[in-house]
């Protein structure tokens, strides 16, 4: 694993020196004020700035090892990579004005810095700095597979609000059809990992047929990522994820295990459907979810999901060298290891 | 003047039903619950829809003239006519939640219906159909040439934030430089109207030169249309255009004649500098702008600029019949008559 590994944090290192080189290179002079609220979110900047604040950049990463695995090269996918980190930075600093969250990585929100408009504003220019980022491409692309890439992350960003649009829309209702959560989180995770996944195919000018098992790959893992956040968000070690496990519960968030059991229609049931909880009951009620299989439901869930996504991994016909390394990183995904 | 008036109307048909079919097209069947936003939003549906609530269509109507005049045909132009309206109304959506407007041409505002969550949502997802939008240039132009305006869009969308970041950052002051207004203005409005302007005549496949003087065209314009904007919002008529005249100067916006009296530092600054006023006060502090010499200022300037566009739109070489509906336009623009 020592190879990969290095490759890891040469691509972490080069996929942040592209971001850097969009950000400055885009925005005009008279607009510089709006770069430290960028740089500071990015976590290069500012208070509690550094690696940790940077979080795992597990998209960018995503990209490249699928452009290095589809035969590519994944200096080459570099703009894509920067754009899908971009994107993801965009959906998080507007996730956290929605969800009026105080802490991102254990450091305060940019709308909580800077105040609910400017962090709206950040949110678009990230947004819109992830396309400039994409159009990069074009110093090595034929203009047909640079607009073939935007039209796959502009189609992925429709599901991104999609699935925002869904999760908005349950939070202020205590049930939540077991059906409706799949294209939540689908929306939300899932379009994007597969988005990744894809574009780093489309830089190695992968086939019709490779760039969709690539593109499956992605969501499922996305999928299996987001089912298994869903199980950190009330069965996790806090202290490691860095948010209070409580906080699912209490902000009435439709995880899967919620959702499982609200179908059981037993006593977790009984008492969440009778409204908000209280963080003292919070313990208990993670009780309940796992006597009435949610826990065991949900963990099975992850695994299924994680195995049809190494199954398609392995439909991808990508390199021996490069498929390792994409398991690795699945991997260390899925245990939250780094 | 017949004929330019009944293309008008035309284009401002071809442009809804253009917008329609992306917002049909683009929107999963799992994510159909959010366009009742958009459709409330563009005027389309729900209380007080109709051709009232969906706004002039400048920008499109904009682009489309632009087309004309440079030699194209305007239909050509719809993709990117549709595109500059749902960037418009992204802006318009998240300006509504920066600046806690409850009303927007008399209708309540997404975030008043839906709450802030959704209606960031909404913007954002009105951000990405745009770019959707202008790729369906590729049924009819190269891949070259929808690059280029994906590129053109793209640079517009980071003034827009540019602009709005000034303006936000400004509004918690109570003093501007004067040298702060221009970028401000330039990229809430300018950017966008000289967008419309260069995307109209690259639909026409115009050359460097002929493209750059209508970017200069619309760039002027959108200058001419923000000075007489701020000279409404202080000396206008409120019931002509369904905001309050109290407005501009109650809420502190660093308007022109606010920016030009600060400058000469007598009786309005004086008062101004000490704190927000309150309603009773506006009719007062407009005479002393009026006194101050701010209010022909502004009128001096409106007029220079509506000069410096007309002067670009005739160094455009457009076609007479063209340049003419244009010019039309510009006047109805800037004289508020529709």
């Amino acid at each position: 694993m020592m190879h990969s590994e290095v490759k890891v944090n040469e691509i972490r290192a080069a996929v942040d020196a592209e971001m850097k080189q969009v950000v400055d290179d885009c925005i005009p002079g008279e607009y510089g004020g709006m770069r430290p609220l960028l740089a500071y979110h990015l976590g290069w900047e500012g208070e509690g700035a550094g690696v940790e604040a940077q979080g795992k950049r597990v998209r960018p990463t995503l990209v490249c090892l699928c452009a290095a695995a589809a035969g590519g090269n994944w200096k080459l996918a570099l703009p894509a990579a920067a754009a899908v980190e971009l994107i993801h930075n965009f959906s998080l600093v507007h996730d956290d004005i929605q969800d009026q969250s105080p802490l991102r990585r254990g450091r305060q929100t940019v709308w909580v810095k800077w105040g609910t408009p400017q962090a709206i504003n950040a949110g678009d220019l990230l947004f819109t700095l992830a396309f400039s980022a994409l159009g990069r491409l074009r110093a090595q692309f034929s203009s047909e597979m640079v607009l073939e890439a935007q039209q796959v992350l502009q189609t992925t960003c429709i599901y991104l609000t999609g699935g925002q649009y869904l999760d908005l829309a349950y939070e202020s209702q205590r049930t939540l059809p077991a059906e409706a959560y799949w294209p939540m989180i689908g929306g939300k995770t899932a379009a994007l990992l597969a988005c990744c996944a894809e574009l780093g195919a489309l830089t190695a000018l992968a086939g019709a047929e490779q760039r969709r098992k690539f593109h499956e790959f992605g969501q499922k893992l996305g999928m299996a990522f987001q089912v298994q956040d869903d199980w950190l968000g009330i069965w996790g070690d806090a202290a490691r994820t860095g948010k209070s496990t409580a906080s699912d519960l209490v902000s009435g968030k439709k995880t899967l295990p919620v959702v499982f059991a609200l179908q059981k229609r037993a006593a977790f049931a009984e008492r969440w459907l009778r409204g908000p909880l209280e963080p003292q009951e919070v313990a208990q009620m993670a009780r309940l979810l796992e006597e009435e299989g949610a826990r065991h439901f949900t963990e099975e869930t992850a695994d299924r999901l994680t195995q049809e996504a190494m199954h398609a991994l392995e439909q991808t016909g990508g390199d021996v060298d490069g498929t390792r390394a994409l398991l690795h990183l699945a991997e260390t995904l899925l245990r939250r290891e780094n």
